[in-house]
């Protein structure tokens, strides 16, 4: 398996509730329809004490079987209707976008 | 829980394989003795033909109980040796660093 690695910034004038609202009751279910999704994971961040805002406001994590899935889950309408709901609630141009393997070290 | 997202960047002259190497075999077991570490990953970049370069070279993950352990943990010998370690194979400067609630949509 491969993992998809998608950082995100929150569309600009949005606060960190309603970010994480639309992200998770609409942008979620969104792509969860794309086809050859195995494993899908969000992670809005948390403000803490002393560290700052932080330099990015949450991580996608889309786990698919190889490279050949992910570009045919990408492709694919329900891809596409994913990717273009970006701009709803994140900065499509901030996105960083990284193919990954996965290793556990403590699991 | 919460989860601790480090994205880092390669030290530059650095290959993707001699970076993978050292994060697995000499930085990863570090990180591995700080205390309230519950679980660990990290995701070295793979690089995929059509996507260009990754916008970061890998990301680590590392669940804490709370903030408060994740910073005891950060804050212990094996932490700050952890820490100081990143300048070995890559950019602490470049370093983002997340804390996040992890939500799992497909687990």
């Amino acid at each position: 398996m491969i993992k998809v690695l998608v950082a995100i910034h929150k569309k600009p004038g949005m606060s960190r509730d309603e970010f994480n609202r639309y992200w998770r009751e609409v942008h979620a279910p969104l792509a969860e329809g794309m086809p050859g999704l195995r494993r899908y994971i969000i992670n809005p961040a948390i403000e803490v004490p002393g560290r700052g805002e932080p330099p990015f406001d949450g991580l996608a994590e889309l786990w698919f079987d190889d490279v050949a899935a992910m570009e045919a889950g990408f492709a694919s309408p329900a891809g596409q209707e994913t990717s273009a709901d970006v701009a709803n609630f994140a900065q499509p141009d901030k996105m960083l976008f990284v193919v990954a393997e996965e290793i556990a070290i403590i699991s």
